[in-house]
């Protein structure tokens, strides 16, 4: 098994544990606590997180120190597939091959779950075992990057978007915002409790918006050639609903080599970084190929 | 016109000023921002943010350090507002005679700008300007009190008692967490920025307790006495839906006296701290007469 392979099995037990027993020790309504649960445990490669976790590796520090702050980062995550697959937005049954958590739970319990998904992400920040400064910060930089200005704005934009066909621009724009400022902050927090310089934070953002990027071209290319067994979901369901894909726009070729150039920029960004970033570098190979 | 008076007029405008700015400044689709000054805008009390600086300036406290707290909290219960109106939930069309706004904007922008504010709320509080612990201290209290131990669990719990006929210590619960959690943290959060010690707290949230139960049940007397213009909403309209308020389970005539004893235990704590908080006290007046 590869380096990044033993690393992600190990941390993803780790994350799981952390995100599970957050929300078991709540004392709150058992259907609430339920529905969050449930959205949690079904699974997901929990990318987030062990970028997290992986970038903190990398550079020497106590991985153990960011599981607060990785499992809020799923939270983050999970709370928002939660809302976007409700009726009045993608309207979406299945995710990940299971119903959605609104058809299971119904819609009221569902948007509180993810209300209150949302917010005990903060509170896990907040208890986490760093100095204080370095919450704040964490904090702030969690907030911008899911709200408003970031994954919040994103969906915004992609349910302007719908029904319209968008440009490349937009389209990209829309990615920026819906999936890469959390991917964003994953490395950016890691390098924050890593003590890295501004200038290596910065070059592991931009790391991050092109594996973002990348990340995305991928899905959209499996949604045409993939295999519905392998990614959970029938295949072609972009096309079904007229979405703006990189494919629908850029035709196939294009998009592929659209997916290269992203890969081979966010793996320039890490040979400029010391010690050499194996576990990212694999990370990005794994982008790249990935099946599902 | 009365002191209280006097600082809330003053304190209004600024925590207003405050509120839309955080949201203006925000760089996000239009109709996300619109949509979140709509209810931002739509007025109200603003008692919560109220309370928090009306302790500030009892215990002499510089109230502007507490402005971005006192917004974020705003924006909590805002947030609440506009969620728990959605037809999914409360389905209500009006609120504080306006139309709520998914009745303005459609469901999918109402529920992404509910999470907005409150995802918003926490880097408000982050980028305030005092000290990192205090900071990480206000938000992991904030988060409790907003999250499924607090508010959305009192919201869940308050779903699942609907067409249930509940017992006067269920609907206490209920009220505890739905609307008492946020108040307490009012107090507590103001009382901790002026630096109070734990026994001073501790008899801020107790007093915030029962102001909170005392409102409940004002609302709930006014929904059977008030004046229709006054109140902004039908007169009965709890009786029309069958819900639980303490009329229904108390009669008229307990229910008034369980208000006086709420506010009488509230006046009581307050006349053990010092300096004599007369700010407070004419708060808790204003809950027990208040006409809307």
């Amino acid at each position: 098994m590869n380096m990044l392979g033993q690393f992600s099995n190990i941390q993803k037990s780790l994350i799981e544990e952390e995100l599970i027993s957050a929300i078991r020790s709540l004392s709150t309504p058992d259907t609430l606590k339920e529905s969050m649960l449930y959205s949690i445990k079904a699974g997901g490669k929990r990318i987030r997180p062990l970028l997290l976790l992986a970038v903190m590796e990398t550079f020497g520090a106590d991985t153990d120190k960011g599981l607060k702050t990785a499992a809020a980062l799923e939270m983050i995550h999970t709370y928002s597939l939660i809302h976007d697959d409700l009726p009045s937005m993608d309207d979406d049954d299945l995710r990940r091959g299971l119903p959605t958590n609104h058809k299971v739970f119904g819609e009221a319990t569902a948007i509180l779950s993810g209300d209150a998904l949302l917010t005990r992400s903060f509170e896990l920040v907040a208890d986490s075992s760093i100095d204080a400064h370095s919450k704040v910060r964490m904090i702030s930089m969690l907030a911008n990057a899911a709200g408003a200005e970031g994954m919040v704005g994103g969906q915004m934009a992609d349910i302007e978007g719908e029904n319209a066909s968008l440009t490349l621009e937009q389209l990209e724009s829309v990615h920026r915002r819906k999936t890469g400022r959390l991917l964003e902050f994953a490395a950016a927090a890691g390098g924050v409790m890593s003590g890295l310089t501004e200038s290596d934070l910065n070059k592991l953002r931009l790391f991050a918006e092109h594996i973002g990027l990348a990340f995305q071209i991928r899905d959209d290319i499996l949604d045409v050639e993939g295999n519905q067994d392998e990614i959970g979901k029938p295949v072609g369901s972009d096309e079904g609903r007229q979405k703006s894909t990189y494919p629908a726009i850029l035709g196939m070729n294009k998009a592929k080599e659209k997916l290269s150039y992203h890969l081979s920029e966010a793996r320039g960004l890490l040979f400029d970084l010391h010690p050499e970033p194996l576990l990212l570098l694999e990370l990005t190979d794994l982008i790249g190929s990935r099946k599902n």
